[in-house]
């Protein structure tokens, strides 16, 4: 049961060529807390509004939070679809795991983001390439400064209307390798999609940006030479014909948009090989004109080429800085099951029934 | 120039025998905001209150956040000492550094630091072993989802008055090695005090409490064989007669505890060997009778003995579970110069003239 509270001040919506990325939120919001001896409870939706919270409360000190991160598309149908949302629950409940914070509900989850995307329906935008970007996160609250886990949390899913990734169309990134600075290792958290691992890898976006590159290609904490990943995305090669994309190694996180993309492959008859692959290997098929193909994969972008690495000082073009024939094609048949242009043989796509909302 | 606003609804003060560690804090708070085109500005002390942040604060999804933590110190001679404050904001730079966090003044936040521990001076407890803990911290404000340093932050500093760590005497603890989980890498953040190295620690010390140890020993996460730290404490071992603590690599936390130990040993003629200490040595050193003492050190206990190490099943008791003499001696020096009854060589000892606010 979600207790509704409809704001009374509607927000202006934004123009939608000027909607960028995480910059404007829709009118509501939905809350859940959580204490330990009433579990979790007072599921609400409510004006978007401020949180208010003790200065001790754990989020700011130790850092227990998670998030999530998804899409919900308006198709030239009209109908507004989810992708593949349980996946993304799932895995907030693993991340929850691994970072002491208590199981969700799955189905109180899933009604309540349907509920929400219901009420602020007029928000999902309509231009090609824009949607309504989900933010689900949990989060400490216990106003306690002992070093253990917090015994109250709030559940928070804000929602943000996003432009298109490439409004000029899907375009190649150049990327530096990181060759000091790691983002996870092995036993690490690097698997859950927590807060700390991003604040850990602004220094090295910082470093990139300023030899002239658009993101990080994450090697392994051990050795320095096994891939990882690629800014906050998986990445995928073609090497002799061949697809390939780091193994799962419990640093990396399990990305969705990475598990879509090896089901659609094998659907085409390509078999993705998982495994490590280390930037020597890369560079050598790079220098021999046989990698082919590389590029990111993650709910942002969905499928965002590499045209260029930098790995200790040497540069590696890669499909002559131009998209991939392979990336383009996974692009066009993702967004466009997203979109309900094409057909989702898969069942990833779940439709929210919001048609009278949306009038 | 801090702008000073004094509560007018004061708080009953807990009983000092109640205090236990973080869970009081006192009527007051300092407050200092960033934004990229200002700055630091609008320093201020106000009644302790809850923080309003959007739900869209960066501090909730990519953990960009700080702390610190140091103790005032009430003497017999009733005079407030803090113990190396300008080593803390300095490590909470470094800190910000690898974060990507705006530097801060180091003159301003120690002015702050004394200010507003005059305002709430009497919540400085007068017990053996109580003291004042000092939390400042540092967290991401800005309300835009972005995976990007924020544009925008707050710096807090609570107080919290805590009991004696060791009410009933200094005592031994028994701690699980920590074989499968890591807390950090070379080439991450862990050397910065940042949230999300917290979190990260919670499953294994559950791990550890629920096989009845105390706290967990950290291995590297390369190798998992050498020694890091021992929950969020540094550690040290008397071996054969020789002291040896693990070497700052680059993912141990830098603590002033462990520094002020290695100054104060060299200043009673025992050389510190800082290095790279195996698992395997130190259980060895134990069969054999060769260890003779090991103990963490933090600013929450101070020296913490270690009686028993838990490691793959094998029990090692060290010292006869006991606590040892150079960490009884250590305890002594240091807590001693804490408190005024030892007299301060080193110049670590700061006091602060809040006699007329103690009154």
């Amino acid at each position: 049961m979600i207790h509704i509270e409809r704001s009374t001040n509607l927000k202006v919506k934004p123009a939608q060529e000027k909607l960028g990325f995480g910059q404007y939120f829709t009118d509501h919001m939905f809350m859940l807390d959580y204490d330990v001896t009433k579990g979790w409870h007072d599921a609400r939706i409510v004006p978007y509004q401020p949180i208010t919270l003790d200065p001790a409360a754990k989020v700011f000190h130790y850092g227990q939070t998670i998030f999530e991160g998804l899409k919900a598309y308006r198709g030239g149908d009209s109908r507004i679809r989810l992708f593949r949302p349980e996946a993304n629950i799932a895995r907030m409940n693993r991340s929850n795991v691994r970072m002491s914070v208590p199981q969700l509900d799955s189905d109180q989850v899933l009604a309540a983001l349907e509920k929400l995307i219901e009420v602020d329906a007029k928000w999902i935008p309509s231009e090609p390439g824009t949607s309504l970007y989900i933010r689900p996160f949990v989060f400490a609250t216990q106003p306690v400064l002992g070093v253990a886990p917090s015994e109250q949390y709030q559940f928070i899913i804000i929602m943000s209307p996003v432009g298109a990734y490439y409004p000029e169309g899907i375009n190649p990134v150049r990327i530096f390798v990181e060759s000091e600075h790691v983002r996870a290792s092995v036993g690490g958290v690097g698997e859950a999609k927590t807060a700390g691992n991003y604040a850990a890898t602004f220094m090295s976006q910082q470093t990139a940006k300023e030899a002239g590159y658009t993101q990080v290609m994450w090697l392994d904490s051990a050795q320095h030479r096994f891939i990882e990943e690629v800014g906050s995305m998986n990445v995928f090669f073609r090497i002799d014909g061949k697809v390939c994309t780091p193994a799962l190694s419990g640093s990396i996180l399990a990305g969705i948009t990475r598990s879509s993309i090896i089901q659609l492959l094998a659907s085409w008859g390509i078999a993705v090989e998982e495994r490590t692959i280390s930037i020597e290997e890369l560079y050598e098929a790079g220098r021999e004109g046989r990698l082919e193909e590389a590029f990111g994969t993650g709910t942002a972008a969905v499928v965002s080429p590499i045209g260029e690495l930098c790995w200790q000082g040497e540069r590696l073009i890669i499909g002559e800085s131009r998209t991939g024939e392979l990336a383009k094609r996974l692009y066009d048949a993702l967004t466009g099951i997203q979109y309900g242009t094409v057909e989702d043989t898969f069942g990833w796509v779940k439709a929210v029934d919001v048609q009278a909302a949306l009038v």
